[in-house]
């Protein structure tokens, strides 16, 4: 490259110009204080022939990726907005992938940020994902990573979430309290630690509630934890097990699904049984009768996950060492007409 | 740069290492016939250092912007799911930015996104935006663009919308012949195309049917229709105006509102006052009484306008003459109970 900016950059600084081409575009044998001078020397000169050139001096993208298992669903919505919000903020961009709970979609999906040289990538697993080396190569990339809400315990990186063995606890227990005894639990699929975290609330409150625990009462929604997993194993824990007073669905979503069923079929909701969500889903708060939930703060779960990231990007910048966190918001119980 | 493969280029190609260097990073004082030669050869010799000189060499970033008002309506995460699963097909990616509805955050995006050197721009605008010059910056600029569902009819590019005058047309006169004669609107913001025409079309129903326009029966949601909205005009009509029979919500999350009013005060759906949405979101299916709407498909204009944006992306590549097309879909009248 003929290019006479190259030129006084090396010779200011006494190094050769092949360097410099080096130092801007960070190659791992220039020294970071090299990079960095040469950097600095390249902003004073105002080098910048395009935004690409930018990026291989500094070596930032101003952009992240989020990575979704299911943009529709208004949980990760929520979590969307509140990325967006702290984004919008620095003047940052967000690329927005959607796994579709697909394993082999997320990895191809973490390849193409890293190609893209994103700054830092956030991520929700899918429900497949039962291996992380994906994971672990963004780390050994050298690239932020935090993952939130669907997150995987044996990954070293920063977390966000909210406390679901805790909040399952609290609804369930909160069921027995109000004189409930027969509870049913419809549970996520087997592998996302959030649906492992609640099933193990709802079991350990029925164990210190001196209730005992039957398997025979749990029922798997295997079907993207959607609407339709609540109306069909409504219908077949009624058939099955007529004599349950309550049901503890995994999702707002899936307790939707429960109310749709039971409304039809004439059962009453809550007096013959009683229907506990989670998420606090806007429409909970609408349909009749109204969802008993757990409000799971979505948009603070987005913000606070992007906030991190924002700030472990900056520290790498500045070549200062990051401490991993492992956050776990607050969540509350909403008590409605459902219980 | 002391580039053995930039020396190949040019010798193998004839020219000066400077207009191989030139075309690599796309400078209009080289041909198009030269760029692509020395682009191809430098394909041919694998000369990839990093992404970003890719970017600088083929002037593609693979990415697309997507600026959508309000990420968390049911409707907009429809469209995301649809721009995604198109991007993703081509192995494209999706910068998603919300402009909460304001002008001016619009205006920052398409600057931050035109400096980003995105493939194409894909717009449904903010409420606020009456005036179109930062629309214009973006096909002044060469980068493709296609507005969807809240368009400006005054640009030149492409358009993927609903035919929202004969949707609410259609919606009125099924109404009408349902034998509801005072049937209000609740009606969008001024400024949005198709809160006007949605408008205009429940105008034009009741006049072809021999029932005079009363302007008293139309009133504004002017917070982002809401379901606040919804609530609060509900209150306002039927304080005002008891004698109605009908509502005409100019979307679903505004018509929620109206039954959460009417179900509150004991005014009983559809027997007393019949309740009309737009959009068929996923909730009002489920809410109770099920609400009659128009179905909007908000994924197939996600899809429809993604993969008109590639085609375009495309000729503009292959230095073709790109038509700009307006694609109206089909929408369709679903009843339910409300009505």
């Amino acid at each position: 490259m003929n290019n006479p900016t190259l030129k006084e950059i090396a010779l200011q600084l006494g190094i050769s110009i092949t360097t410099v081409s080096k130092a801007l575009k960070g190659y791992s044998d220039v020294s970071e204080k090299t990079k960095k001078a040469v950097v600095d020397l390249a902003h004073q000169l105002n080098y910048s022939p395009n935004s690409f050139a930018v990026n291989l001096r500094t070596k930032e993208s101003k952009t992240i990726g989020l990575i979704i298992p299911t943009v529709i669903h208004n949980f990760f919505s929520n979590v969307i907005e509140g990325v967006l919000e702290e984004a919008e903020k620095r003047d940052y961009m967000v690329i927005l992938l959607q796994s579709n709970e697909k394993l082999e979609l997320e990895k191809k999906q973490i390849d193409l940020l890293l190609n893209k040289r994103v700054d830092g990538i956030l991520i929700s697993l899918s429900n497949e994902t039962g291996e992380f080396e994906h994971l672990k190569a963004i780390l050994s990339h050298n690239t932020p990573l935090v993952l939130f809400d669907k997150i995987a315990k044996l990954v070293n990186c920063s977390k966000v979430t909210i406390n679901d063995k805790k909040a399952a606890y609290d609804a369930v227990s909160y069921l027995i309290k109000k004189g409930y005894k027969k509870i049913a639990h419809f549970r996520g699929s087997y592998l996302p630690q959030n649906s492992i975290d609640r099933f193990l609330g709802y079991k350990k409150a029925l164990e210190d509630h001196n209730i005992s625990y039957d398997s025979s009462l749990v029922f798997v929604c295997d079907n993207n934890m959607d609407f339709e997993d609540g109306y069909e194993n409504a219908k077949k824990v009624v058939d099955t097990h007529p004599e349950i007073d309550a049901i503890f669905a995994v999702t707002d979503l899936v307790a939707i699904g429960v109310i749709k069923y039971l409304n039809e079929v004439g059962i009453a909701i809550p007096k013959q049984i009683a229907v506990f969500g989670f998420s606090n889903w806007f429409m909970s708060s609408v349909i009749s009768p109204k969802l008993s939930t757990i409000d799971q703060p979505g948009f603070e779960i987005g913000r606070k996950s992007a906030s991190i990231l924002f700030d472990e990007i900056t520290l790498k910048k500045n070549n200062s060492p990051v401490v991993f966190q492992s956050i776990e918001l607050e969540t509350s119980i909403i008590v409605r007409e459902s219980t």
